[in-house]
């Protein structure tokens, strides 16, 4: 049994759909608004300008910038690509916080029940602390501690996210089973000597999805769900 | 009706009763070890150091300091006042812990359930994280979000301590309610912009107290306890 007092998870296709739940809002949101848009087209499009965003951060060219306005900046450029002009102001925030409304994957929450009775849970995630305290109580998520990218200021993977993550809660990096459905995320988390369980998300992208189908390294628990994951830790 | 958005509460003393949770785990460590001890007067001088441990670091005498080392160095303190003497590494950290481990008022825990359901619940202590993360698990406690001292590096009643909870929610100050036993605490949030809600804990510091006894300014509200905050804001 791994001896470790705190799991941290990352959170957008690891606890959370965000695919599935962006094409849902978005089928209402344009039944309401008449609009004829490929949503599933319209969440990926949205999602693939994340990791660029949040590099202009680690990069430098600009200063940390929370994840909603990241969000924010990418959602115009989206609009624009898919021809959606004349929404109101309220009308692209309620498409914004979407991503505080993101629904969990079947087995997460009572996943996470079960962990919670045992081990300290928290997130480590390049989300901010209002949108995933947000999609905690919409979701019923049982987080100890909300950390990651906004407490650290700086985005995962560089390892002050990490380091700062274990260090907030007086925690040596090795304590902290890092939790994740993406590899790069596993790869990074044990360079700062916490300890990694893959969980697998296969469909996080869709039914086309060629990569994170399989854990690709020697982590310390792959499952296939948190329930998995859960049992294997004695939960 | 307040039109806020989060509550920010206080803890020690607000939301849970350190004298007499000391008393109890005091007590028992006596009739363990041996030691004839007033567990009242112990608590009562630890307590008392409180403060001026946390003015050095306000004042810039040390760098900010996490309150479970403020805790640790004053109780080398207590120990040497009270003739304790022969304890062990882990009796001392045993000690110590117990700030982990303190207990609510009979109020507190269905009060803020049902305040949760309706407002962003977070801590505004002075308390260290792992501290507050540990007191909700063991008390069952259902914060969304931990904030205060460390999060901001600065000890309340320094604005910095309100004014940054208030930020990393993404709310302004007047979306917040503080709520305290304390009127100093409570006087100082006002000053940041925060509202402000009195909640009456006057046995706090035991049958003696005379200060603290009831609000003496105007709040926004003043409460016997959680359950008459919650009625009163609806919950």
């Amino acid at each position: 049994m791994l001896d470790i007092k705190a799991l941290t998870f990352d959170v957008f296709g690891t606890v959370v759909d965000w695919r599935t739940s962006i094409i849902r809002e978005g089928e209402a949101f344009g039944r309401d608004k008449g609009l004829e848009i490929d949503w599933n087209a319209f969440a990926l499009a949205w999602r693939g300008k994340y990791q660029p965003a949040m590099e202009r951060v680690r990069a430098g060219d600009v200063p940390f910038t929370k994840l909603d306005v990241l969000h924010r900046q990418n959602l115009e450029e989206v609009l624009v690509e898919f021809a959606i002009d004349g929404l109101s102001e309220a009308d692209k925030q309620h498409l914004n916080d979407i991503w505080h409304r993101l629904q969990p994957w079947p087995d997460s929450v009572e996943g996470l029940n079960r962990l919670h009775r045992r081990f300290i849970l928290a997130t480590l995630s390049n989300g901010n602390v209002r949108l995933i305290v947000d999609m905690a109580r919409n979701a019923g998520l049982p987080w100890d501690m909300v950390l990651g990218a906004q407490i650290a200021g700086h985005y995962k993977p560089q390892p002050e996210a990490y380091l700062n993550s274990a260090a907030v809660l007086d925690l040596a990096p090795s304590d902290c089973l890092m939790v994740a459905a993406h590899n790069s995320d596993l790869v990074a988390a044990a360079a700062c000597g916490l300890r990694t369980a893959f969980v697998c998300r296969p469909g996080e992208y869709g039914p086309t999805q060629d990569f994170d189908q399989e854990a690709e390294n020697d982590y310390d628990v792959v499952a296939d769900d948190f329930l998995h994951l859960a049992a294997q830790l004695g939960c």
